[in-house]
């Protein structure tokens, strides 16, 4: 089983190189959402691509073991979309990124964000080609999510603590939740929002801007 | 020996498929252009970017063991280029293509030529992620040369008898040429011109455009 894992890992790191080279080729950013389901993601796509109109040229691939209905709210939200539906997988695989960009056709220097589907398990040891991936974990979840799921939170370059307006109704410690995910992982970096207040967008906004501007055409090293 | 090949081969083959997926986010075609030394393959690029000005963008990487001399002809003639020295290598490989292309920076949408080390065998062996390798072969070399140099010529998309002017002066048939082309290589294409007298030259440039215009961003496949 162990060596079965390995040969399909490596075969999705060299898929995942392809993509990372073809990205860098048209000068784009492209990262990895992942989270437990129903952190918030697709809310938080939605209001940054609004956010963003005219600013950045974002586009979505949106992976869900069934259904086309985020696909259609990233479109209604003035973003090109193209869904994934992965059936019995329980996350996005660098092959199924490959056919989505076919399809999506993702312009030339701009965004693309890849919401995988909802698991903190999987999408952790798969590779897409994504600059980096992002942690979303919302206060309903609890604080303590980071070493009960280290993998992913060693994976990610950045975490987000969403539904921060929920928390006088939670036990969630903002501060306890960081400390755990820098236990694992100390140079995560970590911010606190609302996808649905508003509060706390403006630093994802700068991190987001700021990473599309470091985007370069790199293809050694 | 072989298995030491074996494995050069394979990492060039990786490195190959990432410049590869480079070239397709970019959407360029890249052509590896091949010949003994001397067979005219600088003559006909300066002409063909003269020729093409306004039309295609085209840049150069230009591979020799030593010496900047191609580089400053091709600038001349009005094209970008970076000059590519192997030391004591016969032929480019993946990993130095991808560092020229850092320096090169090629435009969206535009055409790499990529001149190789003159040398029959060794480039015959290694990608370089390119669309299609290219073969010059001038008259003045022998109409025998695809059945002594095999690898080479079955390699090869396109053949191209250079040096036509000659033709009265020397022993060399060009169906002939070309029946050994083909005998070798079935599919192989083949067309004869002189770079200096400008003969011939208006099937290579469609076909050249033709290549260029059918050049996709596909990842898959």
């Amino acid at each position: 089983v162990i060596e079965l894992e390995t040969r399909i890992l490596a075969k999705n790191d060299a898929l995942a190189a392809r993509n990372r080279a073809w990205f860098a080729g048209r000068e784009m950013l492209a990262l990895n959402l992942v989270s437990s389901p129903g952190a918030g993601k697709t809310t938080l796509l939605e209001r940054t691509i609004r956010d963003f109109a005219g600013e950045l040229a974002i586009s979505v691939l949106e992976g869900d073991q069934a259904t086309d209905l985020d696909r259609d709210r990233i479109r209604a939200a003035g973003a090109p979309a193209i869904q994934l539906n992965t059936g019995t997988g329980c996350h996005l695989e660098a092959d199924m990124v490959a056919r989505g960009l076919e399809q999506l056709r993702p312009a030339f220097g701009s965004v693309l964000l890849i919401e995988n589907v909802g698991n903190l398990v999987c999408p952790a040891m798969f590779d897409l080609g994504e600059r980096a991936k992002i942690v979303v974990l919302s206060v309903t979840e609890g604080d303590d999510k980071p070493v009960k799921y280290p993998h992913m939170f060693a994976a990610a370059k950045l975490m987000l603590i969403n539904k921060i307006d929920l928390l006088p109704h939670v036990d969630f410690g903002v501060e306890r939740a960081i400390d755990h995910a820098r236990r694992i992982n100390p140079g995560i970096e970590a911010m606190y929002l609302s996808a649905r207040s508003g509060e706390g967008l403006a630093a994802w906004y700068d991190w987001l801007r700021h990473e599309a501007k470091t985007t370069r055409s790199t293809l050694t090293g």
